[in-house]
């Protein structure tokens, strides 16, 4: 790639001596802050203070932090403290056992290992964005919300991918970003990514859609999944749903992009996906008012025109293609 | 009304050394500052400023501003000079010139034409409350975008008039006020007043509508209108146009209330009402990104259940039904 798509998780030097690097996503995209990690701990912290976030960056960003705990003697303590930075965070604990189960604490191995896991999902963002790029047409807008960007991944992103490789070939489209509300994501990390890679970006607020929408300037949204449910139903960051909805009521395809690690076919639908409630405090509200803030919601498979996988794209979304695409 | 709902205009003493009394809206709802307004000059900055907003107090501030003038012996004057201090705001020049086609400077008359301004308000308000309080079912759920409230009116509100009268007369019900961004109205107004004057109000961001209407907790939607056309496509805040599709996608029925002045039958439909595009540093945008930031948008007639006037009920929504309500 020649343009310059932020990457969140890097390991510097070698197995022995070299130390994790992270941009502290805290501070984006008012300062570009960079986090030497050379410790456990340090890296345990950076998790929890969700200074690296997004599934697939927590877990490189664990991998990594392992071979710290290898540097020092203590690999498998190191591993089972970094669990518990963020205990909801599948990809954490995936790639933590993952070095495990290699049997070793050479922090060779262990690197070359944390440096597969990074690879590989580099690899699947890449095979998203081939999958997906062709829904891009020239002169497009392009509508995400939150931010499945490179910032939350190894690679250049899940939803983002698509937007990175068209722009990459040539291709002149506009990508509008919602501002996503309550943390604002979408303003602070994907529009700021966006930008530093030389996308036409255009940050909206989330209750915007209907208008851009309605004047046409929208020909597709694409946005990222939290977890899919068998049946296809998306849970993805509160707003999705509206979005999804707003797209259906406009005749605009609405497409989620996401790797098969994301779809958990113990969930039949989307009913069955828990969602997490988060403080009021996000949202200055009166006193005497109260507050509702879930941080997620389920976007119903049929308003899904597709899920943009590693594997290809699933079209219809329903349970026999979802099956048909993991098998 | 026994409940404690907050008046943002008031005049205090008589005509001759009475002032104009103000809630500073800047400082909600952090703080309830008052302001005593005993010049015209002050009047004049606390129009600019938004310290007293929404155009019928904009219009009540400025005929108590005029007597101001009067008291100093510089009516004529004071009017000229207050009308430049939002020139867009329609009631402003209206109320203005109604005191001015009095024809004296005395301030008593003057004052008691403003008083009379004032109560029309109030008594506007109060009808759209009675025409509509029983679409207010017990235990029904609201949802509200913006603020149309009592801080914008000399009454109790044009959208939460009939939220105020339903919980006068004892239903219990819910509210949920949407956030409004960028400026959060919603959040710091309207939150704030419901929950002042003792009725059940959630905040919760704009992005989260979709959630709510699925799990069944709205029952009506109630939003105010900044203008009306002919056929009965209303411009309101931004994002009512994305909640009132969200409640056509649901089948819950999306009301506007306004007073029959807020309709220009000069617009034959909402193509033809300008929209107002505002500052990009209203959006916290990241360098490279552009911003859009329009105020309002247009919620076409077919979503509209209907339009609450202090004349009744228009209902369906068409150019028919609002000319034989307007007539």
């Amino acid at each position: 790639m020649t343009m310059k798509v932020p990457s969140p998780v890097k390991w510097v030097g070698d197995a022995k001596t070299g130390y994790l690097w992270l941009i502290d996503q805290t501070q984006l995209p008012g300062r570009v802050v960079e986090l030497h990690c050379r410790d456990v701990e340090s890296v345990w912290g950076a998790i929890k203070r969700l200074s690296v976030r997004g599934a697939p960056a927590i877990g490189i960003a664990a991998a990594y932090g392992c071979v710290l705990g290898a540097q020092s003697g203590e690999f498998k303590a190191a591993g089972e403290y970094l669990i518990t930075s963020r205990p909801t965070a599948v990809n954490l604990a995936w790639a933590v056992r993952r070095l495990q189960t290699l049997g070793t604490d050479d922090p060779d191995t262990l690197l070359a290992e944390a440096r597969k896991i990074h690879d590989e999902d580099a690899a699947m963002c890449d095979a998203i964005g081939r999958h997906a790029m062709t829904l891009i047409n020239e002169q497009a807008g392009v509508l995400t919300h939150c931010n499945a960007g490179a910032l939350a991944t190894g690679g250049i992103g899940t939803a983002t991918a698509p937007m990175y490789m068209a722009h990459e070939a040539g291709r002149k489209f506009r990508v509008y970003c919602d501002e996503t509300r309550p943390l604002l994501q979408g303003a602070r990390l994907t529009a700021w990514e966006l930008a530093q890679a030389g996308l036409d970006v255009t940050l909206l607020c989330d209750n915007m859609a209907a208008t851009i929408m309605r004047d046409r300037k929208v020909d597709l949204v694409i946005t990222g999944a939290d977890r899919i449910a068998a049946n296809g139903d998306s849970a993805n960051k509160i707003g999705t749903y509206n979005v999804a909805v707003l797209a259906g009521h406009f005749g605009i395809p609405f497409y989620i992009a996401a790797p098969s690690s994301t779809f958990d076919l113990e969930c039949a639908t989307g009913q069955q996906i828990p969602i997490e409630q988060r403080e009021a405090s996000e949202l200055a509200g009166p006193p005497g008012a109260q507050v509702y803030n879930p941080a997620f919601d389920v976007t119903p498979a049929e308003l899904i025109a597709g899920i943009i996988t590693e594997r290809g794209i699933i079209k219809p979304v329903n349970v026999d293609t979802v099956a048909a695409m993991l098998r």
